[in-house]
């Protein structure tokens, strides 16, 4: 079986790091990215600062088969991101017709004017490709395997959605959970017996409290669903005979 | 004026970047941070994999004054942090007395038996400082100037709350916001004129959507309360007058 693609997810903005803002776009594209068959590999939040953007660009483009951006394509002076990834790339960036023709008909249509800031929203980089924005029309853009977003959620989530029928999977990583309420510690060995002997699984165990009782989420992930249920079968088995 | 403590944050967990989990961690620890005056630089999420932990710690540890971590100290074979952690630094760790005792004396509490499994959650590097558990009892630690904390939400907030009343903090950063029922795009070049006058100040602009209509919150960041209250009150009649 072939590896699936990788990526890694970049956040940027300082109202993050300031926990003014709490991030949703790392937790929705983790999950769309499961479901497409490319492994998330890794995510940063950074800040809203040039030359950590280019540094940080340009450490995981080298790494992974896809780069994933958040944040800092809006229209005020910290908005930075399209800049830094053109610097990152070392390719010139300017209003660009394409963009500039999207956002003129978006605002002719809601009768406001297309002034300097909001032209910024059209700064694109050399050979970019836009990324469709149904929500608010200004595009994001992919620059080689470098995916350039908003970092509204809804905008975000939209982009997402155009974006990944264009970027080829891998096989989908599927899950079984199995949810016990006795404490993690009780069900460790068996957790850790079966990881051994299906290498080809992942097993994770998280617990949780609920009404003041200790219960744990064991769960199964790989791409076969036969050996899944297999897994699933064993450990439920083994699971009721350490009850007993 | 001396310049906050600087801080990283390594989230460590498969099921965070597979999206079945979502890490409020982050969130949490930046707030806290921010306003005990430390600066939270970046952020970064990894899976459970030994040799990126390890790397990534001797990566973060040396760049910043602190660096705090959140997950995969439990009692099952993928928790593997404490040990990352250890090796990250070339110390040896083993069973600590005083963890041990720690944990003997919750599970004679509870009545609950300290198998091997929960046994390892007494696992803690040489040198290292145990940080206080007061939800479920089985210790973080400080080594050098990484904080080993548990990813279950309440166990990471309570240990950090234990946590930094030793950790020096700089002025804290304040903000003052001014909410505006307009699209980021008008009020874009007001907000950055102001930025140029206040180098000592960081303004951002946050976007939002009510109702059909857009408005943005433009945000003032600063340890100087007077200098943030001249700031917004120049930034109220820029607004007044531009929509005069």
């Amino acid at each position: 079986m072939a590896a699936n693609p990788t990526a890694a997810m970049l956040v940027i903005g300082d109202e993050i790091l300031s926990g003014r803002t709490r991030d949703s776009n790392m937790h929705h594209l983790a999950g769309r990215l499961t479901e497409h068959g490319i492994d998330l590999v890794e995510a940063r939040v950074i800040g809203d600062r040039r030359q950590t953007i280019i540094d940080t660009v340009n450490a995981l483009r080298t790494q992974y088969d896809h780069v994933f951006t958040s944040g800092g394509i809006g229209p005020t002076h910290d908005d930075i991101t399209a800049e830094a990834v053109a610097a990152a790339f070392g390719l010139p960036i300017d209003v660009r017709a394409d963009a500039r023709a999207l956002l003129e008909a978006h605002y002719k249509r809601t009768g406001t004017e297309l002034n300097a800031a909001r032209l910024r929203m059209a700064r694109i980089p050399e050979g970019a490709r836009l990324i469709d924005n149904p929500v608010s029309t200004a595009p994001g853009f992919s620059l080689g395997n470098v995916h350039v977003m908003a970092g509204v959620p809804s905008v975000f989530e939209a982009m997402v959605e155009g974006l990944l029928p264009g970027l080829v999977g891998g096989a989908p990583v599927l899950s079984r959970t199995l949810r016990v309420m006795r404490g993690e510690g009780e069900v460790a060995d068996i957790l850790g017996a079966l990881a051994g002997e299906y290498a080809d699984l992942s097993f994770g165990s998280y617990p949780f409290q609920r009404d003041g009782r200790y219960g744990t989420n064991l769960v199964i992930r790989g791409s076969d669903a036969a050996r899944l249920d297999e897994a699933l079968s064993r450990l439920e088995s083994a699971v009721a005979e350490d009850a007993a």
